[in-house]
């Protein structure tokens, strides 16, 4: 099953080529065990690949090759077919992965706005930053995500440790301080995570996507950091301008009171808590039918179980749940309560407590949640004319975590956290398409001056006279052109939204001034050589 | 070969248990046949799974585990065995991956300061901001990096499509463009970019690192871009004030016509280049050698070579390899001598000609690059009292490359690249040094206001202050505290460099002020409450 290859190419000339059928090819239809020698395949190209499978019949799917250097070096190519049986292609497709895109220019203008108002907010409430790897020792991730952890990127094992990329920057946080023995910090983080999700993208997901955290440390008194979580997700919200939110808040313990007091065995708590999850996305009857037939809960267990969730309301809810009888007997419920009440005394102190719903059918996925967790849902408003309605569910979820930092410690020592994590890609989405219905339009360059000629061979002052201005640091363009013409130099201004324009020609070369152009006015005026820079910049302090 | 585990446990309620010892695991000594069955294993704990290897002696090494979930659905877990055989060891090592490294507050400090200094740069000249995804199809990466590719990182292959984590941006941004069919962009991009390098981390050198690029891709007319490209190199490298520092400038052009002259076989050119390309680590005389014993080079062949390679200079080296009879028979080194001399004329109007050395010896390791390449060293300055010297080599590089974009191009459409890529980790690593040699604290906040009381219960009335405070754009801290000491509160303004401190007690309540104190001057005043932060405001834009 060794098809035998070599080389004769200007560009490897030293490498051997042996290609390897995968082993799942033995059990593909139309495989063939006829060896191939194609020794003046020349270079590594598709087509020849393209070729080759051809003649292979070779059903879809991956074909993995073995690329021997004469040094006794092994590299390892592996290539996708694109090819459908039957239905040969020789092009191939360029394309970014699955559940991920560029960003374009005008993209990111509208990604920097949104990153640097989050950013100044973490800042504004004194948090430091930190980086960490995109990648995690494997072990790192295990055991933190419950059912999601499907969902992790491994890498490929090429030698040394086994890596995965970072699925949130909250474990790789944990881990840092466990790692260096922190026990109290307040930082900020900004990174891409990547997850992967089901092939839809739908909602603004991906499947790479950028999150910003804010983590709060340390054993502190009561509520104190988590209404602070609070109050920076109203602030970001607020200050983004997206529309009416809600921030959905409850407490891990008050559902395992709920459960408990509904007779569910703590076996079953996850299970159920990730049912309940859904009920943003499902209605109560499904939800109930998938707990009854699915988990395994008896009906009037699910009824007892549906009253409780279906709750939500304001701080008298919490009230109201304090005269629940069976409920106030539950300790862990009990803790919650109270703390969800100093919650809403502290969020009231903020002025932000009409933003926050207590909402007892909030569960949130993930594993590592030990107390208070919140959502942030954008409202959606009637939609404005012309504006398509954009569903982008949850931007913005959080909670605290006591017990992480605990897992990565040798001797279990705990770190209580609290944190968020706002979801820029969909708030993204939201802000690119009120853009586009706007027809707002962008500016991708920060350009503040064009270098500007009339004249044929003018280069070399053109050249003389944007190394001043880049030296004086002004923003500043020309064409890379030996003669352009003044008219599309010009119109390039106009296109971009340069602001000034500098003209040089013999006349001003001989009289020693330079021409300012104001782009939008069209006036022009003549300022001797000497004062350019500070006129310049004169200029653009003043707009 | 199987050992049937099954798990109960409060987490995994549903979840079933199989672990599949991995295939080399048959031809490990100390293998057993046994089946072990731990019906009471519990979590899927570490701890167990350290005795679980310890009974079956197994070799140090990466173990398998497959989950297999109740509802058919299936994860694998690897875990890394951090045991050695007849050493065992329950507790497992926190660490980041190799090669990789987390960035504190303070490094993020200096991080940010050099990337934005970089990003000003970028855009002063004109570029707009892109991004790419962290991997690519891997089929994207392959024929572009030569020898190198085997330092590529893969991504496990999980059903779908096969991936690779990007090596550089230059390649995403080549494949960006013919994607989107885009013949004119110049374009910065900041990310972090990974390269299985060889384990020892020195000089800087890390398998996850940053980059910041700059490229301008388009037809233009000859070295207008190219020089832009070196001119930004000297601002940024002169900006940072990293010492002296001296631009290598070469043309793959005239290498190659320097070999035909030379009389060397085409097919070994990219082989000879790769050798040369190691002169700036080797003598001139292992780099013989090599060429002739290993890659087959004649002796006589070798030292013509030498000749030429050890040549450096400015633009007068330019003109006497014009004067060479040979060389100037060569089309391609006639082309690349004519351009360089064009080079170095825009460089002396953008007043960085004396940074610029033409050198011989430069040969740059990556295939796509087709005729202009520079690479920027810093200068070793006599080491200042008390300062280690610090070896960083390369911080900066780049060139033309104008087949690369062609390669992605299903009909092979070229649009012409040149480029640069700024080396930050090494940067960093000096700025570091420097800072750590001269004792700068680095504040690793922004805060400005710290909101502190004198007296018990007073949380209410901090946290409303301090409300109103963020709501004004003020960045303000306080206590997690309800009882916070006054003498913890100005400790931590002052260990923090948090220059204003706001404090509120009975008397100020009372009187309707807020005492107003500057930590560093220990004055303090009262002010009118309603007009705290606009005094706050003028104070803080008159420091």
């Amino acid at each position: 099953m060794v098809l035998g290859l070599r080389l004769h190419s200007a560009l490897y000339p030293s490498w051997g080529l042996a290609c390897l059928l995968p082993r799942s090819f033995a059990s593909c239809p139309g495989k063939s065990d006829s060896c191939l020698t194609m020794p003046q395949l020349g270079l590594l190209h598709r087509r020849a690949w393209a070729s080759l499978l051809g003649q292979l019949r070779r059903p879809p799917g991956a074909v993995c090759i073995r690329v021997v250097h004469s040094h006794s070096q092994v590299a390892e190519a592996t290539l996708t077919s694109q090819l459908k049986p039957h239905q040969e292609k020789s092009n191939f497709i360029i394309k970014t992965p699955k559940g991920t895109r560029d960003l374009s220019p005008q993209q990111m203008v509208v990604r920097e706005k949104i990153l640097d108002m989050v950013v100044s907010c973490f800042k504004r409430h004194g948090a430091k930053g930190l980086d960490t790897p995109a990648f995690e020792l494997k072990e790192m991730l295990t055991e933190k995500y419950g059912e999601d952890s499907m969902l992790i990127y491994d890498l490929k094992d090429q030698g040394g440790e086994l890596l995965s990329l970072r699925y949130d920057l909250t474990v790789p946080f944990a881990r840092y301080l466990a790692m260096n023995k922190v026990k109290k910090m307040k930082r900020y983080h900004v990174g891409k995570v990547w997850r992967r999700e089901s092939p839809t993208i739908v909602q603004g997901r991906y499947r790479e996507f950028c999150q910003c955290d804010f983590d709060i440390a340390g054993q502190f008194d009561p509520m104190i950091p988590d209404a602070e979580c609070l109050k920076i997700m109203c602030e970001i919200l607020s200050g983004l301008q997206l529309g009416d939110f809600l921030i959905k808040v409850n407490d891990r313990r008050i559902l395992d009171g709920i459960f408990a007091v509904c007779g569910i065995p703590e076996s079953k708590f996850h299970a159920i808590c990730s049912s309940i999850d859904k009920l943003d996305k499902m209605s109560w009857k499904d939800v109930r039918h998938e707990m009854v037939a699915k988990k395994g809960l008896a009906p009037e267990v699910a009824d007892r179980i549906g009253d409780y969730v279906q709750c939500h309301g304001g701080v008298s809810l919490v009230e109201q749940m304090f005269q629940d009888s069976e409920l106030s007997q539950n300790q862990h419920a009990l803790e919650g309560l109270r703390d969800l009440k100093l919650l809403f005394e502290y969020l009231t102190l903020f002025g932000v407590a009409e933003k926050i719903s207590f909402d007892l059918s909030l569960a949130r996925g993930l594993d590592y949640y030990t107390g208070v967790i919140y959502e942030a849902v954008l409202l959606q408003t009637s939609a404005r004319a012309g504006e398509e309605p954009l569903n982008v569910g949850s931007v913005a979820a959080g909670g605290r975590y006591d017990g992480l930092v605990g897992m990565f410690d040798p001797k279990g020592h705990k770190v209580p956290c609290v944190g968020l994590s706002i979801g820029v890609e969909r708030i993204f989405s939201i802000v690119e398409q009120r853009m586009k219905n706007v027809g707002e339009k962008i500016r991708t360059t920060e350009t503040e001056v064009f270098v500007a000629t009339p004249q044929k061979n003018f280069l070399q002052e053109r050249l003389k006279l944007i190394a001043e201005l880049w030296d004086a640091g002004i923003k500043a363009e020309l064409m890379y052109k030996n003669n352009p013409k003044l008219l599309t130099q010009l119109r390039y201004c106009e296109n971009m939204g340069i602001p000034l324009m500098v003209i040089i020609g013999e006349q001003e070369l001989k009289e020693g001034v330079i021409k300012l152009r104001s782009v939008a006015s069209r006036e022009e005026v003549a300022i001797k050589r000497e004062n350019l820079v500070a006129e310049i910049q004169k200029r653009l302090s003043e707009s």
